[in-house]
């Protein structure tokens, strides 16, 4: 019996954006089969949340064009707290990322791009999904905060993570099935 | 019987260094039981090597900070010639990056970054490995261009790299078995 | 009598878009007193153009995540056919940049980065305006491929560059009459 | 009589190498005629001491590849707490950026790059100078945390960013007395 496949969304909101962004991720994730998805704060995620997941979406608002300060605490306390480094707990686990902020070439890539790296950093599988580097919704001069092809690139975003985590989880077990 | 799985490493070099990490990174690959691995100049690969690779390790110079032109040609290739966009046909294929420059901070990063995000866009998994992002090779102001630590990070990515891809393959065929 | 300040506007565009906004930035230089300003292709600056220049604007499309081939070229030029490197010849120049390309969080921000870095790699001085790094404008799934808010931008990026230029150029004169 | 052109350098430092190069930057930027130059801990920089000067370097650690908390703080305070933005208080102010990280190729130009783009948020104006974004250390698997090309460069930066942010100054007053 195939065991299930962990996704965790953690994201950081100070308005509610991300927070919708991560709503989708998590939805998508869990339309597919075999997989369980939760979502958490940053600041509520625990050393045993990471160790457990197989897949691990993260989202930031853009503050200064940079991650929010609760997300490089995040990452900060994955190194001084979690000894995630050098040990390099997170190893091949597979990690997606997701943002919102106002302008409309204002930060968004460069805080997807921060989180990438930082992921590479601890030796997790990176892939993208709705967009081109991941999902993100633009704040500033609209309607809504978030508008529905935003709200549809983080739920494709939630279920290539989903499939992609599972396929790594899978090679796992087949190879030491065979090793 | 377990099919092999492929590792191709393309790069571009004009001075021979990226050529030397990109040998180092060849012979990590073939480390690795059960994985075939060849290198060739960015302007020689094919559609077809692209196709029926398990995992790219792409290596460029850094010229004015960036990727050098030939390398540029390639990427511009998989859209405007090879058609790898938007039918995404690189989808879930393993990457790896490395990168040699002048100078200790003055591009090595930004060509290793700009090489990952342009696998993201095609959809392929980055893997990171020897470094943070990839390996790499600093050639200014040194007794030699190339130094042994810098050859055993681009052996330690392509033995990464082939394990990545390797797994991906493992569970890309685990699951359809049971799919 | 105060000599002029000369604004150079350097571009490449395949579809138009860029050569659209290159055309605002010009016009958005053109209304600063005292500051002629002139659009060339990439391919088209000679090396007098810009060792004449006070303030430089650079624009290009974005493929594949990064620059364009002709604008990488363009960089190339400058260390390996204009020998601006190691000389540093555009030092103290002022530089600002822009981009055009089609998905909303899809790499104008990467290659507007990439100007700039590469900018400062040759001692200009680096000035936004417009947008936070600069002007842009998103050509897919619009009514228009550039609407009027991005031509906006640019013609605030002109005249920003414009200004600094002029006020960078004072500052030269004027010290040097004390000095 | 010439007002003196002020510089600010404002950094965070856990083991104390940003603070030996904030020292060399300081010091750089002392060399120059008619310069203050001053430097605090990002934490201890007031709204006022900004708002004077007209030169500033900002230096960082690197942590998870990224600025370091206290850093990211003080950017988010621009915008927060001492209401920089919308208003661009800081607007035509010259500024340069320094870091130090442990390995080769594992942040420090990441961390310049986004300290760069931060403060073209703000309107200011770039400079480089020491290495090709700025001045930085490498701090792993060297007898000695930062060395003495390490603090030339830093100090090349401090003496760079003086003489702009003179050059600058000087515009501005030449520039208003003929206006």
């Amino acid at each position: 019996m195939r065991r299930s496949t962990r996704v965790l969304i953690a994201y950081d909101s100070r308005r509610g954006t991300v927070e919708q962004l991560a709503q989708a991720v998590t939805a998508g994730a869990l339309t597919v089969d075999g997989v369980e998805a939760v979502m958490k704060r940053v600041g509520e995620v625990t050393r045993e949340d990471l160790l457990e997941c197989d897949g691990l979406a993260i989202g930031s608002p853009v503050h200064s064009g940079m991650v929010s300060v609760p997300v490089k605490q995040f990452f900060d306390d994955w190194q001084f707290r979690f000894d995630f480094y050098p040990s390099r707990l997170m190893d091949g686990r597979v990690g997606a990322v997701f943002a919102a902020g106002g302008q409309a070439a204002g930060g968004r890539e460069a805080v997807m791009t921060m989180l990438i790296l930082a992921m590479l950093h601890h030796r997790m599988l990176v892939v993208s999904g709705g967009g081109a580097l991941g999902a993100s919704a633009m704040t500033e001069n609209k309607p809504v905060p978030i508008d529905a092809s935003e709200l549809a690139e983080a739920g494709a975003l939630g279920q290539r993570l989903a499939e992609m985590a599972r396929l790594v989880a899978e090679g796992r077990r087949a190879f030491a099935a065979v090793s």
